[in-house]
């Protein structure tokens, strides 16, 4: 039964007016054409998740103008390298079916053109991106049979499809790259962080679709703890068998607060993890539909302006 | 602990090519500026419910271009009074909630310009659309307090409002018409169905607005069983103590199939309600976002083309 | 990543005391043994949703008491035939998936005590009881091939299966049924309703294990305005063509309020549907596993106290 | 609009016969009275996720029968210290909001008597457990303000308050710790990593009401790599500022594989996480609900028989 709310007839409660700035709800009109722009404009009085995507719009423009500004007091290092000094820190938060799906280009565009100041994911959002420079991954369904790809070794990820093969290639590609880390660390002292050894593999990937290939390029902190939890933690496991010694720390480096841990925002605010009176903006939507949308209305509009600082060589 | 699925190290199994049309995972490219119409076509190869999306598209657009052709065997009545005789019927079938929403508009369009065939909603779907005839609803927020709103007399549907004055017109302008109805009921022996009464409250309210006037001016049939579930019920109910005798019958007319029940595609097959060989698609999204999205690459595209046949006067 | 929240290091925020009366957080405590009841008492102060389950078994519980006292002014009608003038009127309300599921026998055990004043439900809430009459439903997969099982003619209902030879039956029982209602109808002016239809059909089935028969013999109404949106509509569709007349009413008769439609009790508070100093409790869990519970834990309890008044003959 | 899935009327598909075994869908009867331990069992053929719990049940049970057996070939060391060697590891994986709730005392029994192998968890999963030694956490609602509740020091989690003076006092006993620690590393060459730091801890805490002061003294690993994505990081990084040099190393010791990602158990088939001729079982249910139940249908049934081995001292 799809009942639905109404008042109980006869109910005579007075209606106190509305206050007179309220917007009217108010959908996009096909009559004046299909108006992208326009239509993406009539969200924010469309109601349910599409206010909120209007809201988080004009929030994001306003962290985006922000950031901009010189911060007060002014300092003398370079901004571009440290996000600690801007007016706004902006950080990317994504999970790594995002990197495995056609969002990964999404992310890549904003590191590339360094409009984030800090990216944090889990393993997977690191080494599904690396993957991808040695080839693609492959449009599924989500209904496909486990027991049919695993024989023809072709892993699945929602609807998206990684072939076996690229963990071949990345199992061949990795020892090197730890060997030289291992020597580093026992010859020149370099202490390794998770933050550090992303770097690097930007760095050898040396491949512009990547996305770590652009935060290496731009100074762009990857913050990801649990880097171990996956194939790279594989790599690692069977590398130092043989290669014992290399160290991976989790101490140095991480400094940053003000996760969401899938709580709403009024749960944050109790911890203090948001300001009181901030007006924080919770979109429930797919973010495969909805991320291209929001920075398209956001962060390539201010493309011109944004991309600036100097690059790591 | 976010741990991510990858393969066992050291699984040596081989990957057994990949069918060659299989699409590539493939996201917009922003450094080619926003254009959003190639951004929605990059849906198709961005994995996730985007690919869901970029597939209804092209389902719902072969509906559309199989429903303009003509039927076989050719029939003499005019299809555009009758659905059954068209190659291709379309449902749309919504809750009140879209209708409290700015969706409203975008129904309203496809009604207009009959771009669909059946409309199917429930009671809410139907008196919602006849109040904002009469007065807006507005723009809220999820989480207003319920106490402090009943007061104020704002009935919050999701994060929209609907003003309680809205309710007490409804409630002076439902008597006179049910006194007619019941007039013709007794007089001219006509058997009230609750679609019967939608155009008959379409025609009454007489708005361009309205979703239901255009329901009734381009006789579009709207299935509502349970129309007497919400604030319509009440009336009947009020009416009835002073005026008995009024029916609304729901065994006459109702003769469609088909519908969802929530339940995926894959089950509704079993019961014979999808034909096996179909590939139904089923996107699991915030319909207030996507809606307009799906309306803007495929109805509205073939406005000019649609649009025809003759209307109720 | 599973960022969790956690304060700012060297946030110096005094913690005002805790109210005294507040229960700590503290789980069942597996080394005092296995003791259901216990187990289930320490759900109150276990959190998260299984608090909620603690809440909702004392709500019932004081509905229960609260329901067995007499009405105050005091009323000559017998309270078993009329919901309306006990002092608390108990409604259920159930979608068809519990019918078709083990919680049909939770279900009629209420009916058959009546311990609830009003059953609400859907079309298929009604006719997947009868059919269990026919022969039984049986326990499939969720994951079960919707093409493979059409083949075999077991239409799936989440991980149940219905066997088309149940609506095979129930389409050679419809029939005289229908038959003998339109006669009533037509030769001693019985209105029919889905109500008076349902209570027919659960006199006609004449089995104990039906939900609807105990509903016909206690005297229980069951709402159900859109009864024609199943294979009942189906079967008075058929019957109408060959046997036209036969009208079932929804004007007559249908007068409660007060049901969900799946907004939060803050939401259904702003319409005056509970009131504002009511505390509701909303479970979100799966009901096929909390409603035994519930029941064992509330109605069950309270069973020979309950069970009283007069039956349908 | 609750349509409900029915197959179309006149639907001659012949009915293939329900394999002999398939259990019918029947849910216990309350007219036996309340047998808690036959209510659970009557989960099985419910339908539904009770179907699912049912199953779940079989499987934790043969999972600890398999668990108790000698491994093949046999084995000279000694098995309750090492998971590896036994014929089946029991994993157990969490996330902090249930230590955050009473779960937190079932997880302690299942330490406590060493029935499972390993634990998996978020950094959260560590640091709520100790604090809890300190003060407990309160019973509060979802709905609770989180500006009220910033200001009253009490930090909200889920339905659940966790007053910020725990954090204060964490903050005093965590440095002459973490000095402790460093001294180690640099006198005795300890290399830390989350698994020694979490029994560590548990060890520090000597209190009987912690799951990791029984991990510690049961030999039971615990793997959280990204232990310092929370309070425990903030310390270590405050910590630092002062005594520089301790390190948290994550590549030394971690070596298991198999988790669940949040996608389907088919899902994890394609990546050979699951074997091919595996039948998992996944209940989608509130853990806060399930947990104690299914704890108590099938560890705490084998109580007397798993515990055993040796402790720390």
């Amino acid at each position: 039964m799809a009942h639905h709310n109404h008042p109980i007839v006869g109910d005579l409660r007075k209606t106190v007016p509305i206050p007179e700035d309220t917007p009217n709800v108010q959908g996009y009109d096909f009559n004046q054409g299909v108006d992208y722009r326009a239509l993406l404009k009539a969200y924010l009085t469309t109601g349910l998740q599409a206010t909120k995507v209007g809201l988080a719009i004009q929030k994001i423009n306003a962290m985006i103008e922000r950031r901009q500004q010189p911060v007060e007091g002014g300092v003398d290092e370079d901004p571009s390298t440290c996000p600690c000094l801007m007016s706004c820190t902006i950080f990317l938060g994504y999970t790594s079916n995002l990197i495995s799906s056609g969002l990964r280009e999404t992310i890549r565009y904003l590191a590339e053109h360094k409009m984030v100041d800090v990216l944090v994911t889990t393993a997977g959002g690191i080494e599904e991106d690396l993957m991808k420079c040695f080839s693609p991954a492959y449009i599924g369904d989500f209904t496909m049979s486990g027991k049919d790809l695993y024989k023809k070794g072709h892993n699945r990820a929602g609807n998206t499809l990684i072939p076996q093969e690229n963990y071949v290639k990345f199992h061949k590609w990795m020892p090197p790259i730890l060997k030289q880390m291992l020597l580093e660390q026992n010859t020149q002292g370099v202490c390794w962080t998770p933050s550090k050894m992303i770097h690097r593999l930007g760095k050898e990937i040396n491949n512009p679709e990547s996305v770590y290939y652009w935060a290496y390029k731009m100074y762009i902190p990857v913050l990801c703890p649990a880097l171990t939890d996956g194939a790279i933690g594989d790599e690692l496991f069977v590398f130092s068998a043989e290669n014992p010694g290399l160290k991976l720390d989790i101490v140095e480096g991480k400094r940053f607060d003000g996760s969401d841990s899938g709580g709403s925002p009024d749960e944050a605010m109790s911890w203090g993890k948001i300001k009181v009176d901030a007006k924080p903006v919770k979109v429930c939507a797919d973010a495969s539909i909805i991320f291209p949308l929001l920075v398209a209305e956001t962060f390539a509009v201010h493309a011109n302006k944004m991309t600036a600082g100097k690059e790591n060589k």
